[in-house]
């Protein structure tokens, strides 16, 4: 093979993906130390089963699966109408937004849908996104040759980069130069904190006067508690001539292992969503029949019930967390309206320096906000997907380490 | 929003999605015939239902997702390595092929595979496809701006067509010019014939003289009878420094709905199976765990057994029709050793046109062989899924109509 014929954007690609060398980390210390029981407050996964109306969904589609009469084969790449309606009608509705199912598009996870809808767009446009962020945005960027060279304080030339920190109560500012593409996630991943209503409603406003196009990653609207905040883009007038929504079963409904997500592009953007039909039709072949039984059986009123509770568990331990690294004296974001708690190191510490610390020191694994961009080098991500126990015991070691970590 | 900031290649599309197309004149012309049952031997769907020692798999994956102790959330993007292992196994190690699990990435569909792998090579890499073959390779590449100008006669500017007919017996010839990328089909789609381990000789030898990859699909290996035909291209010598292979359980054990695929990428060609997997890590979250124990269970001797019966009623479909074909005098093509009879039509007959006259005097859905390039034009696809019964019925329904269509 010859190299030249290779596509040379992932040479620009900063390092390996985040949490691959997390896992690679925790699992040299575990080998080192056999005897430890390492308690993983790090990646984003769930670790509460699936509810049982979900379980008997798919069993009877694994059942519909066995027989001639009703087996499926290829279903509408864009998802099963019985889906589509559902998420418009759970989903939406609520809020006070009305979709058609034809505007929603059901994927197997909204890490493929925030990685691919970038190829919809030129590749010389210039994109906005914020710092920090999960690192999916701005790596499938940087893979198709729109993110420029990297700098050594860890931006790239081509990227505009929009600031979230405690100073800015991390309400982000739109860009102070024109761009085509803007990503946004609230609750924000890793932040745990949410965008205001005036503060989307200023990036509508900056989409309407730029023709630009914000591209709304929501996978943990769920997880927002407090009714007042906006919970999906739409909720923001015009919000819907311009904003793309993406949204996940994977905490909302613990699909991680599962795959199912949706993305909305909307009527008003009639040439985006038939170039996103397109793109689907002819890239992807739809989402497993039984799943999408599955998830469907959320928007069921058991479903619903027992997957509000599943999200209740998990914002107890986020309080847990939350509350257990106050009375240690910390300063920490989130935790409040998102499974995420950031947590704002002393001493302006280096996250992957602290990484290091609390993983040999108290057997705890989290993930370093540097990880999520420049912006979040002093600060560190925490996890409520624990099991509660666990969650309370990893805070017991924290707190128990106190001289060391505060 | 600009429309200045689209990606301008999608214009450059030829139409709406072949097979998306054929659905909308199906689904009026069966509004128009509320009473008439109609025949599909169109889409390349299966009909049969999941064998039971897969379902039996699947029922206990689903309910391992039921409970704490059993639940998995995010697995391994390349594939749990149970499935992994299994694969090499069961598909490589009998033909005498050896892969280690490293080389082998699961995905949810060969579709999005050789959709997505494109990705990782310059845009300015010149391509060979063959003519006729499956649409995702050309699509794909026209939409990430390789294929230049639509020509008249159905051909892109920049696209090397490598024929396949009736007067080379199907039997490609290696381009005549330098490419980069040579897409290949074997067993094909939508001919059903199978490439000579000559011809596949010949175009690894071309690989290595060029430094050119070859990106081999194979999603209709299992359904080659001849057991001297080359089932996987790794048989070939030196196949493995130039070539990737797509292989799917979509065909083989009917996982159409279920979403079941993986990619081979040799340890000989280290940096692009590197990233392969950086490209999956950063743009994909693996496959459905219980999909993947699905698969692993076609591997079982039981799964095995029944998978191998699936196939076998499948290619008793397909002599019936290949031998009424020409009991009335057709000349056709495949289904000895694939699922697709390639029916190549009398008096240079439109495929599309045809497809009309089938459709409105026999209620049976066929594939125009235009579709998949300029050399199906005047051939006609038609596929071996169908129920036993229903597919004898269309063969009585078009001997019937021996004048019109003969």
């Amino acid at each position: 093979m010859k190299t030249g014929i290779l596509n040379s954007n992932y040479q620009l690609l900063a390092e390996s993906y985040l949490f691959s060398q997390i896992a690679e980390k925790v699992s040299r210390f575990q080998t080192a130390h056999s005897q430890t029981r390492i308690i993983r407050l790090g990646i984003g996964d769930v670790t509460r089963p699936i509810v049982p109306t979900v379980i008997d969904a798919m069993h009877r589609a694994v059942d519909e699966m066995a027989s001639s009469e009703t087996f499926r084969g290829y279903g509408p790449e864009q998802g099963y109408l019985f889906l589509r309606e559902a998420i418009a009608q759970g989903e939406y509705a609520p809020r006070g937004v009305e979709l058609s199912p034809d505007e929603i598009f059901v994927s197997d996870g909204s890490k493929c849908d925030v990685a691919n809808f970038q190829e919809l767009f030129s590749d010389r446009v210039r994109i906005a996104i914020p710092d920090p962020v999960y690192p999916v945005y701005l790596d499938s960027n940087v893979m198709a040759g729109r993110a420029g060279a990297l700098q050594s304080d860890g931006h790239y030339d081509n990227i505009v980069y929009l600031s979230a920190n405690a100073e800015n109560d991390f309400q982000l500012d739109p860009p102070h130069c024109p761009v085509a593409l803007i990503y946004l996630c609230s609750p924000n991943n890793p932040t745990g904190t949410v965008l205001s209503r005036e503060t989307l409603t200023r990036f509508v406003r900056y989409a309407q006067e730029n023709g630009a196009i914000i591209l709304f990653d929501a996978a943990y609207a769920n997880y927002i508690q407090d009714d007042a905040l906006v919970h999906t883009i739409y909720e923001i007038e015009g919000a819907k001539e311009c904003a793309v929504e993406f949204r996940s079963f994977s905490k909302s409904a613990g699909f991680t292992g599962v795959r199912c997500a949706f993305t909305v592009v909307p009527r008003q953007m009639e040439m985006l969503r038939k170039m996103w039909l397109r793109r689907q039709t002819t890239k992807f072949n739809g989402v497993n029949y039984i799943v999408q039984r599955g998830a469907a059986a959320v928007y069921s009123p058991e479903g619903a019930a027992e997957t509000r509770e599943v999200i209740a568990s998990y914002m107890r331990n986020a309080a847990l967390i939350r509350e257990s690294l106050q009375a240690c004296g910390a300063t920490v974001y989130g935790g409040k309206d998102a499974p995420y708690i950031w947590w704002k190191l002393p001493r302006e510490t280096d996250s992957f320096q602290f990484f290091d610390t609390l993983l040999e020191n108290c057997a705890v694994v989290g993930t370093p906000g540097g990880g999520f961009g420049p912006q979040g080098k002093h600060y560190f991500r925490l996890t409520a997907f624990g099991d509660p126990a666990r969650t309370k015991l990893a805070m017991e070691r924290i707190a128990a380490q106190k001289k060391i970590l505060f």
